[in-house]
């Protein structure tokens, strides 16, 4: 049986997913889709607004076969490492190829300017350094410095979604993987579009906006009917959706009960960002202010939002460094079809890493670290904690 | 001037205690009654009901002349330590006595008791040692020990507010200090009496239960009208009025985000009390049900909720054990009459403790830990969570 991947978040699934699941399984003509999904804590910095029990089985009900958890240490991370543990993962899993979305959907121009950015590695670190120096982050000083390059790059790297796909194909370059990238042309609505606009595809930004404005009913063209319904699900059973509100009195808490140099020993807490967040803290009385009060030239907004994370699971510095030079140790099933269950069965003697199903049987650091953050997770729901609490170690592998 | 010294808690102000000063008054012949008087931690291991600043009002309201804060380690602490602390500021602050409520207004049959238990003093050790090796908590060793001497004593020392009449004695003898002690017998109401009850004065015990049952104007009958104005004051300000259901979402994710060890850190868990706390939690979505799961013989409710509220603050045994041995460093005057300011004037020079007004001049452990406690206190709040927060650092004392 023949496995292509993606790398998703689904936070939450919607249209433009599906149309994704869909096209991959047309292009890499795979009969099955591995997901390799974050868990509780996105990339950018946030909570999910869905548990990702309820997300695998979006997942599974929008064309996904096999759900694999991409752990904290890499979902939380900047798009590299984010990359890094997502290709490796799939390859681990016996994926043969993965497909991203993309403006131009022309894989052709990601290997491209992967190859091109080779030769001009040093050239472009020296303009790294030097707009950094001038103040600016690091995603910022990339950005401009790969449209300062001798020979012009022919993708814009300075967007979220084609940085993503850039990384995906360094990933597969540097695990010398035989993983066949695919991309395919994305639909309308772009990464960051915050309304809804047009046509039943909207990104996920737009969506969750008006989840939070009370519009749920206006974001349901743009989902799939089993988003709706996951969507309503989870508040009825946990009384709200999650965002970073919901965690902010947790965090004010943590920040103000631990002295600058016990918030320094946190992860990606640099250059005296403690006594800032603790500055910040003190003028907010809710997270949007907070981010304000916080954001510097200096870090991205989302650079910010992971730092906060990192605060708000206490994850030190030592608990990163212990595996970040380390790939994956395992993996974790979150969930899978008949198909994604007839794979496994096919590929189990051959995988190179454990299979992990039941948390509470395995005892690796990564996945240690996903129990913890999990429960400070769970501590955000409105009723029924204790349910949420226990979702981490007593939930099997969702079956669709 | 004469100054007359009591120790008190006000959680909240009622009849009783505006008896309390005025036979103080009466009884010690003094012109300023200086109250030492909790911060925002009382005793029994909990949040006080209203703000130490609320309190200081209530106090100066109810007859006091001078407030004084009992710091958070010895406020939070067992009767022998809170009697010292609140006895050696007393004498600190120049007071030429100091008046406990109890029940027989029998000051001494107290002195009686504490001499005839000092020449008992082996044998009684000998007791508590013996019974403790039994599984009891050292309260309830210490009661049996009691009523086991040979020379048996005339005071019932089970009863908490004879036990603190017991150790203000002592603290006073221990401090060699000439301060002279007198009782005064208390009127109705048992220190733990839920009900409300017949006349006017009910414990504050009872009168906390009928705030909470949303019968505060039930209650009002055996309050001051000032206190009655504050509470409601309080409510609309800050949106609520504390107690540990307000705190147990922090404590949760406290215990839930650290491991055994980092909580065995903390002062007061000892005996592997950080495994019992971390099972309790996962099964009690509210205090009262973890405080149930939590208790054994072993401890009192009481010392099982200091324990809880040394987690809450972070406070750690090396914290405490940089000030344990050492007696308060300082006097934080919290309010204020003219009588008291007058008192003050007359003093100032004699004392030989810094007179602390604003917290943020100075750099002393324990303040530190008193401006720790009230960042936590704070997070309590409903609304107007900011300005709770800057309360103790922007209120100067309490004029009345």
């Amino acid at each position: 049986m023949k496995a292509a991947g993606v790398v998703v978040e689904y936070n939450p699934f919607h249209n433009g997913h599906y149309y994704h699941l869909q096209e991959t399984k047309r292009v890499t003509k795979a009969s099955c889709i591995i997901a390799v999904m974050s868990g509780n804590f996105l990339q950018r910095g946030e909570p999910a607004l869905l548990s990702k029990w309820s997300r695998t089985k979006m997942a599974l009900s929008g064309g996904a076969d096999l759900v694999i958890e991409l752990p904290y240490s890499y979902a939380t991370s900047h798009a590299q490492r984010f990359a890094f543990g997502s290709i490796f993962l799939l390859q681990a899993v016996g994926s043969e190829s993965f497909c991203f979305g993309s403006e131009s959907g022309d894989v052709t121009a990601f290997q491209n300017t992967h190859d091109l950015l080779e030769t001009q590695s040093e050239e472009f670190d020296a303009f790294v350094q030097e707009y950094m120096s001038q103040g600016l982050s690091y995603p910022g000083a990339a950005a401009k410095a790969y449209v300062s390059l001798e020979k012009p790059l022919h993708l814009d790297l300075s967007k979220p979604n084609n940085i993503l796909g850039f990384e995906y194909i360094r990933a597969a370059r540097i695990l010398g993987s035989k993983i066949t990238p695919f991309s395919i042309k994305r639909k309308n609505a772009g990464y960051h579009d915050v309304s809804l606009g047009k046509g039943n595809i909207a990104s996920a930004t737009a969506i969750r906006e008006a989840v939070f404005s009370h519009d749920i009913q206006k974001a349901q063209n743009y989902m799939p009917s089993f988003t709706f319904q996951s969507l309503t699900e989870e508040i009825e059973k946990k009384g709200c959706l999650m965002n970073w509100e919901r965690f902010y009195p947790l965090l004010r808490y943590q920040l103000l009960s631990s002295s600058p140099s016990e918030i320094n020993l946190f992860y990606e807490i640099e250059e005296g960002l403690e006594y800032r967040m603790i500055e910040a803290m003190k003028l907010s009385s809710d997270f949007q202010s907070f981010m304000k009060a916080l954001k510097t030239k200096r870090y991205t907004w989302t650079r910010l939002q992971r730092a906060c994370l990192h605060v708000l699971n206490k994850i030190t510095k030592e608990d990163m460094n212990q595996i970040l030079d380390l790939p994956p140790a395992y993996i974790r099933v979150l969930g899978m079809t008949e198909t994604g269950q007839q794979y496994l069965r096919s590929i189990k003697k051959s995988l190179e890493l454990p299979l992990v199903t039941t948390v509470s049987k395995h005892d690796f650091k990564g996945l240690n670290m996903e129990a913890k953050t999990s429960l400070v997770y769970a501590q955000g729901v409105l009723k029924n904690s204790l349910g949420a609490e226990q979702e981490e170690f007593k939930t099997p592998p969702i079956m669709v």
